[in-house]
């Protein structure tokens, strides 16, 4: 199956059953994103997505630099960003277009059906943020170096990570803070503010606990942990009624599945069950 | 009054001065939940909601082992989700209209006027996240196991947890962990997140805690923390423009109340007010 | 300049470059709120926020011993609270045209377009945080002794701390506790649970580090900064699809500015750029 | 079957296959409500609501005179409005619950599972259109007489006519002139702005409508027109994407019955399908 | 009290008890509106709004020509939207303030705690739509010239009237087309799709049509019509079920009013009531 | 151009300058729609959004017969409909995103960045209406008939008509008997509730009036149609508040361009101006 995923700046291996791996492989520029490599990441995503042969996905840079650096700043500033335009108004609707379908790549991993951890290593700046923003379970190692880089090149952060910080962390005079000035901070500041639930010794340490929780996950009924993933993100945005409500007729459709059957029983007779592919 | 409040599998006692005590009787199965248990547990709210006599509600489980271990897993497989039916959509209605139901017992604690303190100790899974979510403060023991145990039977949480989890806590990464894991964590953990406000000894020194916070909260002016408790969990789910609308029109019936002249001077006078029953 | 922001009850100084300091000046009842200074606390946000002179803003009270001790209780009960009126719902009308008029005030705060820092020393009662959670960022020292108050005094907090608290800090237990037993907290409790993002020891040291990010602030593009502030508000109260569109359309708009070209350009040739006024 | 619907101000019959009639059964009175008749409407439709025999379902008054007079303002006076309390605050919130219990009780008859059509008939004034807005089709004669009667007694329109109105009807001016002004207007007013869908010459006429219309709803699939009355509501107060939202995971548990396939054979064979109960 | 209200671009008459009459006074230039205009009218209906002695309000324009042309194009021209700058980005923002604060003032409008019955009339281009459509209740004369005119000058309407005309009209195709195209109506097709709810002979039918209303308002307990416009007002942006929620907690304040009683006293006895002021 | 726009089910052509037509062409069978036909929609108005030579669009049926009949259902009952699935939840997701799948092609259709002009003639069942609700305007023929037919197979509409109706039609009563019978009704019902806003003696008729409001709207600055059209969308399923707030960034960004100017001076020059493309 692995040859299937090919992609120039992605690797995407499968090293446990149900798991994928994608990685960010540009190492050489610190994994610095181009517009080719987020077009590849929607693409993966929405391909993994339905892939009856994955339940979890871990999601890492190559080497051992840098998660991302961001945005290639070069290649952008000869990009869209720096293109000439006549009139105001038609730069503003081509500007428009553009973040809209930036964006909507990095939305795709969080739309991905599949819950997807995020190992946060090395350099981890801007990009980095609105990425792992968009993944369920955020990891880091002790010295990994995060920064909202945005206002640094002279632009409030549009990719994601203004909407989705406030709601991921619980502290929002830091997430003013970081936003703000660009400061750069490490895995434990991380931490203690909610950022992410694990720091672990160095970038493999990080990636074997990674693995651990998405053989986990994998290990559960894809039924259960699909609807766990979706009514969370549903929660996010909606109030507790609307959730409650969202909640019912999800579960009237998903827990007519045999896999609730098998796992109760598995559960009684404390063997490990197995569930079909979804 | 006490004789009032009797039911097979709730102990309701009244510890101190406008205190009640509510208590999950069924420790023989670690308070584990067949459906009369939510029934009772509603009804139960409803009464002490208006209820003059009560300013503040301790929730706790009965026994050491455990606050509750849960839905009764052998009893539910021998009610509505194993009721075999001929066709998915009306199987549909009839799931949907129970998980309805059910959710609506748990959210009448949250409904309650008054306060709830809810003490989590030894076994706390499943249905114990979806409960004590719905109470206002949570407070554990250093020994307390939490966990949120639904995918390991096949299933999304559908009580009330991923809707209100979210919501409680500040740190998305761990929260998406935890329900897509059913990992047990303790109480050090839990505060660590957010999830509880603190962490004590054991049981008898949690409940101890619990009932110094529910006097404080009873001394204090009816109108008071009725609206406080009222106007935090309507910001939960609304924008801070509508709350500060909601408050305006709320305080402007509520501050009319002789309490406020009362506790004012009182305050000035440096002694302990007296209210009213609410 | 600093002749144009004279106001009775506020001093208002320029310590550095793009820099305010607004302090509240009536120590000698330790910052306590009578109805003119939220009046005068709204002429000076509105004036701040379009002023092409001020990039970042600080908020502190003059003296050692507060803040603001909140609401000057005196005062108000001899105004609107101590008035009477013949008719229940005339009087309801009349407070609540007052208290929406009082949460305005404080809303300035928040919908001034340059980010403020406020620092929170000694007494920082009621008002105290209905006025910090307004700002951007909040530090505290080590002694500061914070409380929210308004259940004391017999009334529900109605002027934003209950619309704002549960949104910025994320431990719902603790918020809940906290504003229903109006128990006196510490500053190291405020960062555990992510109410302030530093503590300091002491008054000086603490307004010497909202001193040093208010430059920061100040350093980058004001384009930059003014956006990073908006779109962080327009996600506390939105959706994440929200968040995203209202982003790219003020992206769309504000992209286009001199300053990401300046931005990156200072970058890449490792120099301070300097942006116009805004 | 009739006799188990048995109330002392309603009268509940079967007139076709499936077709339940509710009449409001006060006609000395005009059929205006005393508390017990609202209480009785709850109890009815929500054993209505699951009941397999019934698929849709007629409101008439008994009667040629009214639908409804409204609230009985004298056996008002009596109860809450006229009772006296000693405290502004403890006042409001007495009539915050009774307010809530009356809305929840009209909310019952929107909360039925089945479509329920309202025939307006003579004085139909306040409560007519509060209770006739929560039902899913409104039929009228041309002698109605309809009001929105609140402002006469010195309130505003409280169970529903004033959240309700403004999305039933496609004209915001003619809303606000008769909500208040208390205008009585005929049916084919109604009819021009939206309130009404139709109009008949008398009463019999329009009872005899409205059965030709619950008997064709009757006559087609329970799970089809439950959910279409469900999504209609739902998409009344949520966005279009919400609104897809909901319906992709309502119709992934209901398009799965057997209905689906049987209305498709009958339909392609020209024969009239039968379905089983829901 | 007439001399109270002197502006020079608008006359304010009391023509009736507790009704007041605002012209729009520049009919030499078909009462287009200059950036004095707005602020003024802002200035005045914020006066109106708590003003004990008006009940109701009527806005008309003066002379026969126009109820209003829209913005006086030509000095608009030389305003805002003519200055020149030099970064797109500062240019923007001064834009957004801009159109906020003009927006603001037409807000204004319909947040007067006063119903306001706007009657448009000969040439009601642009801002005429924006303004009538922030009162509660819109007459028209059978020749009335309406047109939704920003696209001929190259925008989007941007004061109102995309956001407030599709809550206000039932017919979205409607909206479309007049919005996109320009097209010049006239007040029968306004009152066919809902925009009006009276058309009359002429401008003096229409106006005294309005002051008939505008009477009757005022004939009413001023608590229970200021309620009946704020609850209108909010259940047009909120789910049925918030506004319910908001109705109970402000009639639990309003209803202890004495004008019900006396209203319901008058009601019995057949006479008129009177109300004190609010 | 016009071959750049080739697809088996589609025609699509250029009638008039920046107007182009697109055809539904299955008249064989009355442009029923199987799978390829709505990817094929898809895409055809994913391309037309951006295309610079397009400011208006038209869709209309091929054939007299028949806008569409809706739903291939023979295709359909062979599709996923018909597909076996051991497993209710596996089979409840495939449904999801099927669904998901069909509704945002639909949707494509509402997001395109210029107007749709949908003529809808002879039979215009089901699909009919989910599809011409995503278009902006509506017109039809005196003979054209109507039915929101799914109810007829046992299902809920769910590809849009249940979402969008009720908010394009004031009349919330006919909306619910329309989608709770499938009666069939015609253009000039369809006209009196709101749903069209004009019905012409033929589909010819019909066909050039749509012509001609095209090609107004093309005269019309794009950037101005652009955003009315999107502020118009954005405000059926936002509050007015934040309606205004997203129409002040909106145009700060667009009313910048040059079209403004030229609209301006060709106005006061009374001659027709001409606009860059888009």
């Amino acid at each position: 199956m692995t040859e299937e995923y090919k992609y120039e700046y992605f690797n995407v291996s499968f090293p446990a059953e149900y798991v994928a791996h994608v990685e960010i492989n540009r190492p050489e520029k610190l994994n610095a994103f181009v517009e080719q490599m987020w077009l590849n990441l929607s693409t993966i995503f929405r391909r993994l997505s339905p892939d009856p042969s994955v339940r979890s996905i871990i999601l890492t840079g190559a080497g051992d630099r840098a998660f991302t650096a961001g945005l290639d700043v070069q290649a952008a500033s000869q990009g869209t960003l720096g293109r000439p335009s006549a009139d105001p108004a038609r730069a503003a609707n081509s500007l428009r277009r553009h973040i809209h379908e930036f964006q909507q790549c990095v939305t795709d991993v969080e739309k991905c059906e599949k819950p997807v951890i995020a190992v946060l290593h090395g350099i981890s700046f801007g990009l980095a943020l609105d990425l792992s923003l968009a993944c369920d379970i955020r990891l880091s190692t002790t010295s990994t170096r995060f920064s909202v880089k945005e206002v640094d090149i002279g632009l409030a952060a549009d990719i994601g990570t203004l909407s989705r910080l406030p709601k991921a962390v619980g502290n929002s005079s830091w997430v003013k803070e970081i936003c703000l000035t660009a400061r750069i901070f490490g895995g434990e500041e991380a931490q203690s503010v909610g950022l992410v639930s694990g720091v672990y010794g160095d970038k493999s340490e990080a990636v074997q606990e990674a693995l651990k929780i998405a053989s986990v996950i994998a290990s559960k009924s894809p039924v259960a942990t699909m609807g766990t993933k979706e009514l969370l993100n549903y929660s996010r945005d909606h109030s507790v009624a609307d959730g409650l409500n969202y909640t019912a007729i999800w579960n009237a459709a998903m827990v007519q599945t045999q896999d609730v059957k098998d796992a109760m029983l598995s559960g009684l007779q404390k063997r490990k069950p197995t569930f079909s592919k979804l």
